[in-house]
C-alpha cells in the first residue's frame, strides 16, 4: 500500500523547485502524492497547519511535516 | 541517465527522520541517492557548503541544495 504525501506550497519560486525535484522525484510506487496550491485552497490552511506546516513548501509523509526551505509562512496563506 | 542526489546529515534525529521518509522515498530509477555523514566525513563539509548547504538535513539535487526541517548547522560541523 501506498503512503500518502502531500505537498503544500503557494507557488512561490521556492515552492516550484522544491515541488519539481524534490515532490516530483518521489517513488510513485511507494507514495501517493498530492499537490496543495494554499493559495487557490484557503481552505486546506488550517488541514496543513494541524499536521504541523509552518511555512511553504512543505511535504506531509505519514503524519511528519517536512519544510523545504522557505518560501512563506503560513500565516501569510490565512490572510 | 539518473541524476544524483546527496542528502547530507549529522545523525540528529531531524536528520534521520528526513532521511528515512524524503531521501529514502525517492525514486531510485530517477536518481542515484548517496547519503553522506558530515559528522563522519569533515573533509565533505567543504563540498556541501560549496553545493549552497546551510544547515542539515540537506538534500542536493541536479546543484540545487534543499534544506529539510533544521537540525543542525553547517557551521557547527566544522569545528
Amino acid at each position: 500500500m501506498s503512503t500518502k504525501a502531500t505537498f503544500y506550497h503557494a507557488g512561490c519560486p521556492v515552492c516550484v523547485a522544491a515541488e519539481r525535484t524534490v515532490a516530483e522525484g518521489l517513488d510513485r510506487s511507494k507514495f501517493n502524492v498530492e499537490i496543495v496550491h494554499l493559495g487557490e485552497h484557503k481552505s486546506r490552511v488550517a488541514e496543513a497547519e494541524r499536521a504541523g506546516v509552518k511555512s511553504v513548501p512543505a511535504l506531509v509523509i505519514g503524519g511528519q511535516a517536512f519544510h523545504i526551505n522557505h518560501g512563506a509562512d503560513l500565516s501569510v496563506l490565512k490572510a
